[in-house]
């Protein structure tokens, strides 16, 4: 059963290490969000596709779900030292990451080439792919601060702005790599991660044909709230729906994602929400241990075969 | 008394450190092979250069002479779980140089631009010049392997092979920077550190224009011998000459260097040697603490005022 999941950083990377547990490696394909990416200090650096490879590796930092167990800073240190701006915590075993990506891809290779080296090195056999191998840039709209590129906003500001608008820069020079076009066609269940569905899964739906592709597949297209009981279980998700006038709900995800999805998972505090989805299922959502991945993984994978 | 000093590495950053020490900041320039620069995982690594700026900041590691005190390489640890070669062994702060020098090179600015940042960031008030803006690089011609670059000879092998030749790949297409220029033309003294004379200092006396505007000024032209009692205080200087066919004296440096010098700086142990050069000084030349830098540094000085 050919497994293709979208996520975002944190919260997918948990869903997708349950899948990855679960799933034979060649059944799983993870596409990400890249509209998180950018330039610092002359590297290319993609957090959300180094939080599922980082993840996928094992080299994840357990505690805060990113960046690599361990990890120093001292190079970054030595860059304040010269002056520049450090709000960005870069670790030093992050950076060779960064390094290998920026020269690949100053060398002519795709994001989606560099992306298969990086989990090959490391051993991944899963596919991690980035949503397009454009260059797209999640802009956000302050009441604060005007726009802001999504790093400012998200790790220097701390994501406490207040957002009144969204957009994805570079979108429409966007399109389907041969690698994602070709892993939702074969897939046999589409599943969306409890990612920020605004911040994490719009830019990947939004990349020019992903949206028609996944409508045009007859198979379980899933969604995972990443809102609970009316929070969000980690980041600026639930504060994100209160500032653009969206009731804070797991009943309001499902209908942001209308009709792309068929089959929606909520909590099991939120049972009985009145959903607009045709199937719907209450588990233990909330991913804590990495037992809770894996249950979590098998009991979608099992719901869903129920009715295939 | 503005001095202008040519130098490689280790040794040179030695004899600058004493210059620094002796002379106003506004007085002292130092001019810097840039023939052992390479690209190492996408970086522009200039390791003569950095051993000045690390020397002049008070950075340097003490023991080595080179690298930052204390760094670590976790970066690079994590670049050889990724299956990069990592003979050359970058510390995490050291990175963090080469990332700023690579994004304003890349962003389009010299290499002398690029340095005055460097070195004005840390607070090092005198100038640092790369011998060149056009990117040089020595490449040695070896008899086990053939024609080597010159960090893989020099560090991956450890200067073991054997040395039949030398060239400096580029060197026509080099020329003087305006900055280079003026501090030679407006210099009131010239040294000649006590680097290898043919891989660090030949480089810059190669770059197009630099020996007829060194000899053009009629101004004390100083050498300083790295031969001491026919042995290299370090590295591959005695090596390299006897595989070339030259006697290892203080004596045959000071021909190499011919009617572009007019005063020559020997050790005490090599007192009598005879020198084919005007005016010749026995000095305790090995400089083992910081204190015989300075002494060394004064007491050349003081001998060179005492002909002008």
């Amino acid at each position: 059963m050919k497994v293709v999941l979208l996520v975002g950083g944190v919260g997918g990377a948990k869903l997708a290490y349950g899948l990855a547990n679960t799933l034979p490696a060649e059944d799983l394909t993870v596409i990400v969000n890249t509209g998180d990416d950018f330039w610092l200090h002359g590297l290319r650096v993609c957090p959300d596709l180094d939080t599922v490879i980082y993840t996928l590796s094992g080299l994840v930092d357990p505690v805060n779900g990113w960046g690599v167990a361990g990890d120093t800073t001292h190079a970054l240190d030595a860059l304040q030292r010269y002056g520049e701006d450090t709000w960005f915590r870069l670790g030093d075993q992050d950076i060779a990451t960064h390094l290998l990506r920026t020269r690949w891809l100053h060398g002519g290779h795709t994001l989606t080439h560099v992306t298969e080296q990086l989990t090959r090195n490391l051993g991944i056999p899963q596919r991690i792919l980035p949503m397009t191998d454009a260059q797209v840039s999640t802009m956000v709209d302050t009441v604060e601060y005007g726009e802001l590129a999504f790093q400012t906003y998200f790790v220097k500001h701390r994501w406490q702005p207040t957002l009144r608008g969204l957009r994805f820069e570079g979108i429409e020079r966007s399109d389907l790599s041969e690698a994602v076009r070709t892993a939702v066609e074969q897939a046999d269940v589409l599943l969306i991660g409890p990612s920020n569905p605004w911040l994490s899964i719009d830019p990947i739906l939004s990349v020019d044909g992903m949206r028609d592709l996944i409508k045009s597949r007859r198979i379980p297209r899933v969604a995972l709230s990443p809102i609970v009981g009316g929070m969000a279980i980690k980041g600026p998700a639930a504060k994100l729906m209160a500032e653009l006038g969206i009731p804070v709900t797991a009943a309001a995800v499902a209908e942001h994602y209308g009709d792309l999805i068929n089959g929606y998972v909520l909590d099991r505090v939120d049972a009985g929400l009145s959903v607009p989805v045709a199937r719907v299922a209450n588990f233990e959502t909330v991913m804590k241990t990495n037992d809770d991945k894996v249950i979590l993984a098998q009991t979608m994978l099992e719901w869903i075969r129920s009715w295939m």
